[in-house]
């Protein structure tokens, strides 16, 4: 493998120390960028873009052609795991995603298939390698999954949802049932995670992005139980070559001192929480990510750069922070104010952590 | 007036001793229920049955008919402020809450008049001296309003929104504008909930539904800060006869100790946080109401046996609980259910609270 020119995520994950602080921002890839909107229509549908490895490899690429950022994220979609699984994903418009045959009962559960990552899943695989190839060294590459609560939501809900109100039914119904689709759909993710290990990812982000809508209880039983069972199945080598796996539930800042009991190295913040004192809770048992409210990026540059060195001067002066935004960029985002979201990030960090 | 012959609520908001828990539960007079269906149906529209004080008190009654409840709440809808400022609040088939005119800059925010509750939203003061009067004192009677940040939300955004992209965007770059459309809120809000305490109302409830999408300093600036204008803007007497203020932003379980500064008598959680913990971290300064999973209310008896226990338990024999859910009941519940879970929380809490 071609040697890491950029290793100051991979560092900033495990802990270790930096020159500056590490950046990249959830949905980097997207539509606030004019040349990803060219590509998406050149790829005729969101699904086609994700399936065509050289088209997903373009666009995770875009971002970093523009922005000096520390990472690049393989494009893709949480919910192909259940696509692969047969549920027929689709995409109506303004609508979000819906799947034609939604998981309604125990029978359907049963009857679902642990998808082989190199077969119905091979464009991912062949995304990661060609994105891999190009990238050449010059960052890491960040593979990702849905946690197996928040991939349920969607088979059992058919889309999206604001109540939750079919996959509580079944939880609060028929826990076993929905257990049993848990655990289907975490062989499917462990799966689906070491092959994208074997294909060359080098950090791994698990989206929990529909936790928060449990309560503490059903938070450990039917989401972070799966988490654990994942980080837990995963080949990621030892060491410092331990491949790191950043843990992400959005709405879940009361829950951090459950959260870190996974094996995760580090989590994902939104930006409900102040990260200082989300630092002081874990402790530094894992490095956190964060934590900034993407509405940031609406404002001036002067209000960026206060922002910015809040959460900066609020983590402080220890190893383990990877700069983020709270959640993925919003679409109406003026990309130069990424650009020096991005500068002003390394500017201001390589000063504090050179004063530390 | 009359003489009160239930006031469990209000010894439980102003933490004195009951014989058991009170339980009111948040929509309580909605869909789930057949008879609210019919009058809804009667009534043509939402807006017409929250127009006509008749009807209005109807629908505000019939839970009470059904079930051992110790609260009446109004039935009305956060966005008549709003409407009555002449945004033209409209509903869309399965769309939510819309306005014709949505507030997009500093002119519309100038331009916004102050209603005078008593003229253009007479409607809701005519709904509780009908409803005061039916309940002749069985129960009191809840009166309630939108948060300022939680009603600007939807005068900005036009409607419901899942990134609050718009208000975000004037919070981040012309914070004095959203200042001063949250200060013509506050005092359209401070003089709608004087009018409903004048003409009955016997404990307030503020909603503050999206203060969740904001940062901890946001929260601050812009929810927080607002809610402690109104509540000390309201005449609301004094000692045992001070109308109790619950206050509940929804997502906010990380902020409870910001939160109890504003004068409140009691806050609003949702599910996500364990009771007893918020209990331990705001100590005796305010009542706590809540927090149920409304999910729960799709399992079987035995499960809402379970959770109920739990909760209580949680809590623990101290004075100052209300019980609720965490959020609205849905819509699919069986009534039966709610029945028993109002039945079994008295029940069980009377037990609990004979002991201590």
């Amino acid at each position: 493998m071609t040697e890491l020119k950029n290793d100051r995520l991979l560092r900033a994950l495990r802990r270790q120390p930096v020159d500056r602080t590490p950046i990249w921002i959830m949905r980097q890839a997207g539509r606030y960028l004019p040349e990803y909107l060219k590509t998406r229509a050149e790829a005729g549908s969101f699904m086609n873009l994700c399936k065509t490895p050289e088209l997903a490899c373009e666009v995770t690429l875009q971002p970093l052609r523009r922005f000096d950022l520390d990472a690049a994220i393989l494009f893709s979609d949480i919910l192909t795991i259940p696509d692969a699984m047969g549920l027929g994903l689709y995409f109506e418009q303004g609508e979000g995603p819906r799947f034609e045959n939604p998981v309604t009962d125990r029978k359907a559960i049963d009857r679902l298939p642990v998808p082989d990552p190199e077969q119905e899943l091979r464009y991912v695989m062949d995304a990661v390698r060609t994105i891999r190839a190009e990238l050449n060294g010059k960052v890491p590459l960040i593979g990702f999954t849905g946690s197996p609560w928040t991939l349920a939501t969607y088979m059992v809900e058919g889309g999206s949802s604001k109540e939750f109100a079919t996959i509580k039914g079944l939880m609060y119904t028929d826990p076993d049932a929905l257990h049993s689709l848990l655990d289907k759909v975490t062989q499917a993710v462990t799966a689906y995670l070491n092959a994208q290990i074997a294909a060359g990812a080098q950090a791994l982000m698990i989206f929990d992005t529909w936790g928060g809508a449990l309560t503490p209880t059903a938070y450990r039983d039917f989401s972070l139980q799966y988490m654990r069972k994942i980080i837990t199945g995963l080949d990621r080598g030892a060491g410092d070559e331990r491949i790191p796996v950043v843990q992400f539930t959005k709405g879940g800042g009361l829950w951090l001192e459950d959260q870190i009991t996974t094996g995760c190295d580090a989590l994902g913040l939104d930006w409900t929480i102040d990260i200082g004192q989300a630092r002081q809770r874990v402790g530094y048992q894992v490095a956190l990510q964060g934590n900034m409210d993407p509405g940031v990026l609406y404002g001036s540059h002067d209000l960026i750069r206060r922002e910015v060195q809040t959460i900066l001067d609020a983590f402080g002066h220890h190893p383990g922070h990877v700069f983020n935004l709270g959640h993925g960029i919003h679409q109406h985002i003026d990309p130069d104010n990424v650009k020096f979201l991005v500068d002003t990030v390394h500017k201001y960090s390589a000063t504090l952590l050179a004063g530390s």
